[in-house]
């Protein structure tokens, strides 16, 4: 239950409002403003504001002075050179602000994408809520023994409920030791500052997080990924429904160029090569190492 | 004279239009939006798109769920508080988009604040128009005497003619000869991204220029400045003039802690508190050099 | 304790090297490269590789084909005019690259300055170290109850130990059940990327962390000041005093220029002239709100 | 002739010396240090420092105390592994600084890479030298009649001692009014800032231009690439050699991964496992337009 129903009301009454504005407006955006995504047991993304559309793309690739007598289509077909021909600044000129509930241990990964502008509440000036972040059953994951970062078969029975009890009860005994040591109950009470240190990495925080269309893509490629963990990638999978409403146009031409596009090495792309004109490659002859050779075969077998 | 005939009606039928919008309105920028502001002899600046207003600095730097019910009072004195404690994020959660023509040489400048997204006019893909940056009389100024990258006096007279003729002379000159290299006209005529190369830096170019709040106003500071080149300091002047109409509380907390602020290095600040204890201080016993006394003494006398 | 026998072995041999180069050698920098100089209880930062010194930022603002023959004289004169006027280019021509050891919360606060590169330790593959900061006693401080964000006093007695307890004793729970919930003995072993979630913010991390001069001295000057989180001030001095010994004029143009410097507003450098031409200016004549004018009050009495 | 006899004096006396360090060095770019790499007919690239090497980005990487007993042969595994997943947090650990001399229409296009640290010889400051880009014979390309901006064919006879004409002349008189405005015989001249509007944009300007790897590899991938303009690819081949020279397994996994790889839209894989299935694919049943098809056939066939 990640909102309060404080919480809820402040953002029906942000929703019944309403004013007249003269910029570009993105309908399937508005839409979606303000409204709480749920992610995870108490996260949720939201956004707070956004500027552009899939025009304004269009609009400063041309460096234009109005919104143009263009068609769609033309648009669209800009839009995919665009992004095929990796030109980013047009895709700079729209900009979305996001309000994001998260665990710690999620946030520390996300701020590794510098180019944003992020306030988050501050455990230094403020209290902290009792909320912490506890798998689901069916992502309390193993090791995997193939990948150092990577998980591999689900616990099960016994193992998995010791495991859901040391999380549930070390969150909880660290929370009330925190607020035992900030209490002013008989004592001064410890600086906030100080007492948050007790914190696990599961407890949630907030933040606002603001950034361009450019960038955002770059963050969604990475972390909307099969490779990143779980849970941010399903933040990632939140924000990538609600791009695909936001921009369509962009959003489709990211998924063809970026998400689903692969990548090949000059390796790969001479082993493709030779096997169309019916040769038969193999690792020793591709000049892929071995473990090239299989993320190569992987996607082409 | 900056716009054309269709470029004016363009713009006539953007402001013409409005839409609903949910997100945060600021109606002085709604007043502006779209409308050429004209700076030096055919550029100008004007608002394409804007994110934000004064109570979304105070939202984000709350990271609070609604707009909340403090009064505008409490966001200006909150606003104030992060100006003068270099507070810089929550003005990052502004964002604008302009649309500038100007001079080359004045672009050069520009383009050097780099936390902004530009989409230039390309030379490369289209041919530039005919229009050159002309001094006004007023501001054919001699090399200063003192200062290496300064102005003096304005020239008079003839000598003042005959550097309006050269430069207009050329100018004139140039373009014919960049056309004549383009013309296909009984030849192959010489690629764009070479012809460009015969045209002068008072040559008007254009570009969509988009960044947030903060930076803006670092950008503002430097150029609006009265060390700035007068050619880039009328544009900011123009920009601050909208912007105070945008973020009313934002800007005069900008003006009276950055704009109209002053700087005290330590031993400056030392040498006030000497004299306001009845103490004479002289460059000798300041610790100060004779230049940065000078500095000093033109502002405490 | 924070190095093994085997890390202080690995510096000592990088210390008992050295290759003849034909860059910029700052000798005060040598001297310091690879030792790494304690910080808290567990933690140390250490620089690892630098580029540039006080003769390469005169170098770049003159661009300038070698090294000159311009005194030294002439060269501390030319940072300190930079300095002054706030020219940033020229300061980030020098690099540093350091390793740094922290606990969490710290490098949370840290990571805010985007200008940097970073590569931390990371958790989702690797298992981190049964390292945790438990602040020394005389650290041990009470919420402010002027400011939300800042320490009073120091807790005393049994409120002290309790603290103390109560930390080390959750630090060394939730290290015992990551222990567990990571173990193969018997069981699967739960994947690192989901263990780690159950460590607190006061474990110790590593990264190696590079910035280039201008932007450190902007961390230093918000980070080395008296309102920055003790824990992370205490890294930003032993900085100060690495970067002293690197670029000694440049660090000392900072402190003169900024470190120790003094910025009055529009409303504080009119009450400061009015001040020395005799007049007695209070909150309610100085256009000042109560808490600037205890601020400025506290500067000049 | 880029360079006066002072200047080689000046470089030669900074490859005379040479001091012990106990940093990195990298032999190979020692060996290109302060050398002038000439570019154009007037222009160069020289390196003026640098920080890091091959396994300064393994070291990054693994966040490791030392430079580690790690075989080279592991190094370049590593290396190749972090490009091919595109890992760009270590790349970034290295940094350079370059010299460059170029014409003012390159260095508009070389500044739009932000990510980069730039000192400029300020012509607001300063008077320009007498030297403009003019094409060599070769190099006097047509229009492309199916690119934009693209050359076609090479100018021949007339047409192009017409153009060489018009270029040598323009670039000479603006240069001498440029010098007739700024003369201060007999007359005040006119500001520097002013006067230096008059100059085309094949002058050149030179500058101090500082990266890191990752930052100057994403440089090199655009400007290095063919469809970039020749004269700003002539210096990102020149710098491809040199950074091929600093950290040669970082160069190489470049080129295999990036420079020489092949990128794959959604739809151009399906087509080629169609293809390797036996199938016959066509644009119409291809879902690609007719532009990227083109694109995908002159890779494919």
């Amino acid at each position: 239950m990640p909102l309060s129903p404080e919480q809820k009301a402040e953002i029906e009454s942000q929703r019944a409002g309403g004013e007249r504005t003269l910029r570009a407006v993105s309908p399937g955006m508005e839409a979606r403003l303000y409204t709480a995504h749920e992610v995870l047991d108490h996260g949720f993304v939201r956004v707070i504001d956004y500027m552009g559309d899939d025009a304004a793309i269009c609009q400063a690739a041309r460096v234009s002075y109005g919104r143009g007598t263009r068609s769609v289509q033309n648009d669209e077909g800009l839009i995919r050179y665009l992004m095929r021909h990796w030109h980013s600044t047009p895709f700079e000129m729209c900009e979305v602000k996001f309000h994001v509930k998260l665990p710690v241990f999620v946030a520390r990964q996300w701020i590794r994408h510098r180019m944003a502008n992020v306030n988050e509440y501050s455990a230094r000036y403020s209290i902290l809520d009792r909320e912490f972040y506890i798998p689901a059953p069916e992502q309390l994951a193993a090791q995997s023994t193939q990948n150092n970062q990577g998980r591999g078969d689900v616990l099960q029975g016994e193992e998995a409920q010791r495991v859901l009890d040391l999380l549930r009860d070390d969150a909880m005994r660290s929370y009330d030791h925190y607020e035992a040591m900030l209490s002013q109950d008989g004592q001064q009470g410890l600086a906030r500052e100080l007492a948050r240190m007790n914190l696990p990495a599961n407890i949630y925080t907030q933040w606002y997080w603001k950034t361009d269309l450019h960038n955002l893509l770059h963050f969604l490629r990475l972390r909307a990924d099969a490779h990143a963990q779980y849970e941010i990638r399903v933040y990632a999978e939140v924000m990538c429904e609600i791009v695909a409403d936001w921009v369509p146009a962009a959003f489709a031409a990211f998924r063809d160029y970026r998400m689903d596009a692969v990548s090949l090495s000059a390796q790969g792309a001479a082993a493709l090569k030779r096997r169309l004109a019916g040769e038969v490659v193999t690792q020793e002859n591709s000049g892929m190492g071995a473990r090239e050779w299989r993320e190569f075969q992987e996607v082409w077998g």
